[in-house]
């Protein structure tokens, strides 16, 4: 069994209206000094079988696929 | 200026139906093998100043106050 995490971020330059709104919630609770918010997605996924290796692929493949929109978000794949 | 990486996850136990539609829609795109899928979120938070420690009290506070649901969902701090 394979544990790995897959943190999808959105990629720099494109706008983030929901981090925006974060920043802007935060600011109104009385955290101040905050430069910047961007929320992104993560996936804890359990897999079978014990090769990492593979694993990784057939991950970054279920991102290009599924999990990440490529022309604006970026993926990382971390096997635990 | 510290960037800080916030990452809210459902606690076990917790029903995670966009997780479950993740693994059915994984399971038709062809990739077997998927033991489960959790879905969390990420933050990624830019703070002025250089206080590390002090940096990581105020966003464990972030998370109690706005970015986590502490019923039902974990959150981790990792400071960059």
């Amino acid at each position: 069994m394979i544990k790995a995490r897959i943190v999808v971020t959105l990629k720099n330059g494109v706008l983030d209206p929901q981090g925006k709104a974060i920043e802007g919630a935060l600011s109104n609770l009385g955290f101040s000094g905050v430069g910047g918010v961007r929320q992104g997605k993560v996936f804890d996924v359990v897999l079978d079988g014990d090769d990492k290796a593979g694993a990784k692929e057939r991950l970054s493949q279920m991102c290009e696929k599924l999990l990440a929109n490529t022309v604006i978000e970026n993926y990382s794949v971390e096997i635990a």
